[in-house]
């Protein structure tokens, strides 16, 4: 029987609500059956209404929802969070804590506390709460993470993860809304392009080489001078078990349209992946020839095979990135065991990240721990 | 209200299966609702089932769907026939007949006369017959034959279409029932690569130069020498229009994996596109620089635009170009219209095509007329 | 010592002279001891001597320089021929009568009985006749012909070559003289794009496979209406070894730049190089993954590793294949043997392809016989 | 006429030496008139003499060449100094005081003391200085040095430069001699690879943007635990005229073939170039697509199009930008101008960089000034 999911935020307009809803219907596993979409009440029920949510079930706001779906009997099994960043805390908690799994965006909090908060409420009541580091759910991120992990490249010394993009180059977006906001404390909190856009790529590395990021020395830029946050971050970090990091990220690249890339280097071989391409890998063993690894090849690893749809050289693409975080989470919440959905202690971890980022870059790139008191 | 979709065909282990039930429901535009999947009907019932149809409309088989069906209160609004080639007839004759909206796989049909059985029972009923030529339904393939139609490229010289893969490369895979039949008159009819792949890359040249295909010569080789049906094929054509035509397919060309790929050449400039990287089109401008036209970039199309549904540089992928297709066809169920779903007269045309190059292979190559008799 | 050299034609203004007198001294095996560089005699006197040949060996035209070289102690060892190409034919049978090593531009000939002379000429004076398809001396080419030779590919089964570019695609270019004459049979002979870069193509398919094109079926087309020689052509080709052979050419096609490339796929592999990205070959084994294969990697063939100069992944380009073929004409013309060079029998082939390909084209894509009687 | 040419090391077996000889050979603008090319002094001269160098002017050792040449009429106009790194200081040192012109292999000097005593010849002696920084002679990066000199890109807010090879990668390369050297700091000095090939990355930072590295913070790593000196760095830097620079260089980065690229943002578009694919630009407008340049293309500066031997996309690879190293000097000798020739300044710029970034690496990353003291 299909799952029962309600989605938080995500309205009409949204870039990231088409991505949930595709990713949750897509392969069948959940029904949409409640919604709280807009700030706007009376939009957010009509929108739910036009996507074929019943109307006893398209709220107002969360609050509403929450209510509503409490003590009911069908209840959403999952509830996704996507509203603004602000709120993710608020939300993602009282969900919890009325023992709703929860797939919260990200970051999932504004703050290291909020996030220890929401770790120990994840832990204590059993439910999941997943953060959506969804390009972790390609196929072949997965299936870069089993190389690493049944040693295939041996020790890792070097990971290098870039995501940059452009799209905030021009400065005479000063006065966009849908820009501005991100460089402006009051609104975004204390970073800027790193905590929007690094953390994936800081996530990813810590993902793929099975390792956590111990300390880390930043350099941040406002390289357009009426931000004062940063638009260009550089991030050098070691890992717990000694790999070396280099992250860059940058909104001001202008031509690249979505850098996200990484390379991870062991004792034995190399490998680099890119989010515009993302259904290869480029696999180079030591002393030997460059390989071109293929989504849907013969001989990739379980979760590799298990999240791909369409057979070799078929793309699949970000939406089906973030419905592979829906096939887990599907999974989970029946009982199954998933390794890699990305989660509460990561969401925690970013957020740790980003704040001692800040004060390297404050400290003129200071080395600092990275780490999260309370997984310390 | 969402519409209701069955399916027949596309069991559980098929390839087109999940990729049909991906795109049918990955927008909440239909629920899935009947199915008869498998050819054994306790293994079709039990799949549909697991897959969410509810036990009433699990049916054992297509005349057992089409009856339970045919007068039910809220019956499917759409069928997909995803069965073996040689019964995309017989069913999707007799659901138009009965009044059924039909999206067909390809080949619609196995001859010409049974391909305009189909167009005429298409246009006398109204009912939609659509055939999966999904690869049209790309944003970026639908902003290529935007550009055309609006001259972009002044008048068409020249169309070079690819379609070649290796997985058939291997010999020793003469008795590989997924490889054999394909080479096999008794089971694949008279022509092997050609009617499987190139008929995907004549469709697109006329497509996207909305042109027809009007008289070709053909060379089918059969490189691997147990098989009576081509492995490979170079079709040279002219359209309607003038255009000419180079379109090589293959089966053998080992390294190429899903080598589908099409250049469009007019008097004012140029145009590339590849199903691997299919959210990018390489525009020349003559005398200018080649410029990299991305999905989601600023002044597409409606078309194009419509199509996509997450922002610049963020991949879509082949299921969701199937999907495209359902996106279409909803629309056009509810009484919109949509220029650019795949027709029956499409499917007559590609039959029609088969058969000339089948004939002017065994001429030696004479040039011979490509349109179905009907059609002329 | 270094051997003496002298040039006819590429006078300053040519496209082809730089390459030559690059080619001739970059690895300092030959002295640019003579020349005759120019239509005009004092024009071509003076940038002989601008360029460091002796006042007394920077001759008007190539009679002078016949005389003056051919009982001369220190003559010249090589002379290149790089005149028109109604002129090759004379010139370079005049030096081979007269004892000298001839490296002569493509077309060797303007007609396949003019090409028979050369060859006997060549074979009773024991002078080397090169003619410079001087893509075959491009290291990675070499090794896909070594990986052939030693079975790498298994028996070949096809060979797709294109040799693609849109240079003369303006349609307002009719009086730009530059391009019209290549589409003017007077000026051009009997064909166009074919004869023009068609036959580096074909070249290059026999010499990887090494083996005999046999027989053709040619479609010719003049996209743009003013011209009488075809600007695009496909030519479907068999080997004497029953290779099937793909080859389209244009240069109608905007955007491609200087879209020379090949792919040959065997019973056991695939491999694919294109010119613009030369110091690479992507192979593919059955049932494996591809590789990218560097020019200066370890174990690669003896003929490309001679050839290349500079350490793996520092590319080399085009004016060092040509100076691959002087390398190659040095060694020879000290005694030693060298596989490879591209010879008087190339040449004639070659015309005798395009001969070929223009009978067949006329007659609709007949297939025709396309070896030179001389060499059946 | 044909200046002289020496030359010092570059004997038999180093990769550096045949690029020299052909890029002085290959225009044709130099004549190969004496060596000392090898540290046994008898395989010095035989090898020079087979090269072609005259008896008298093949030299046993760098002192007999320097007393050879020094007073005879036709001396060498030009001597290329390519011995190992720690002895470029003394040769260059003497060859300039007795008035002859120096291309010296990088690094110029071990110090940056002796930097400062060649840059003060080089001024007051009116001698050329070159070092040979051979990138910066490609046509497509001198036409990016171009665009940002005239405006094109606005105020350069970032550049982004990487030099990582795999090829040091190999942890059991620990007693291989080509390898062990430059990790060890009795032989290579304070720093490794950052010396080795993070300095070509910097120096074309600064050549691109005309702009000056002020101040940097590095982190250096040796991720093979047997070297003292780094394998891997990340040096963060600021330009005089305030741009945000990120340099990554590494040996280790398996797969990675010879990764030097460089990405430069500015107000109003961004540019990419990778030293594997020289005969390209990626350019980007603000708010428009992506654009593919080509060496050769119409439009391009002086520079470029003066620094390209063949036309569009037929590609010129490493050899030929050393060779325009000598274009630019056979120019500057007799008495003509040349901008962006790599000066002694740039030697000494590039020592004092190094040095500034050993020192911050040993101090955690502080930032410190990267520039000479002389040229501050």
């Amino acid at each position: 029987m299909r799952l029962n999911w309600g989605m938080i935020g995500g309205g009409e307009g949204s870039q990231i609500g088409p991505a949930h809803r595709l990713g949750a219907q897509a392969d069948g596993l959940f029904t949409f059956a409640a919604a709280a979409l807009d700030a706007d009440p009376a939009k957010g029920r009509e929108y739910a209404q036009r996507l074929g949510v019943a109307v006893d079930r398209a709220y107002g706001d969360w609050r509403e929802m929450l209510a509503g779906e409490r003590n009911r009997e069908n209840r959403v099994d999952l509830v996704t969070v996507a509203t603004p960043n602000a709120t993710h805390f608020e939300i993602t908690k009282a969900f919890l804590e009325a023992g709703f799994h929860v797939l919260c965006e990200k970051p999932m909090t504004m703050t290291v506390e909020e996030g220890e908060v929401i770790v120990k409420i994840a832990q204590s009541s059993g439910r999941i709460c997943a953060v959506n580091y969804c390009y972790s759910a390609y196929p072949m991120v997965r299936e870069m993470r089993a190389m690493v992990a049944r040693g295939g490249l041996g020790r890792i010394r070097l990971v290098v993860a870039n995501f940059s993009h452009g799209h905030h180059g021009d400065a005479g977006d000063a006065d966009n809304p849908r820009v501005r906001w991100r460089y402006d404390p009051a609104m975004a909190g204390v970073s800027g392009q790193f905590a929007d856009c690094g953390i994936h790529a800081l996530h990813m590395a810590s993902f793929i080489t099975g390792d956590e990021v111990a300390r880390l020395s930043a350099d941040f830029a406002s390289t357009i001078e009426s931000r004062v946050l940063e638009d260009d971050a550089m991030v050098n970090f070691r890992t717990a078990g000694g790999t070396v990091g280099r992250l860059w990220t940058s909104s001001v690249a202008i031509g690249r349209q979505h850098g996200f890339d990484i390379q991870v280097f062991g004792e034995t071989g190399g490998i680099r992946w890119a989010s515009e391409q993302p259904n290869q890998v480029w696999y180079t063993p030591l002393g030997g020839r460059t390989q071109i690894m293929e989504k849907g090849e013969a001989g990739l690893s379980d979760d590799a095979a298990r999240l791909s749809r369409v057979p070799i050289a078929h793309p699949e693409g970000f939406p089906l990135a973030v419905a592979n975080i829906y096939v887990d989470l599907a999974a989970v919440i029946r009982g199954e065991t998933r390794d890699g959905l990305p989660s509460a202690e990561d969401g925690l971890r970013s957020m740790a990240a980003v704040m001692a980022a800040v004060e390297s870059a404050k400290a003129g790139g200071a080395w600092v721990d990275a780490r999260p008191p309370m997984l310390r």
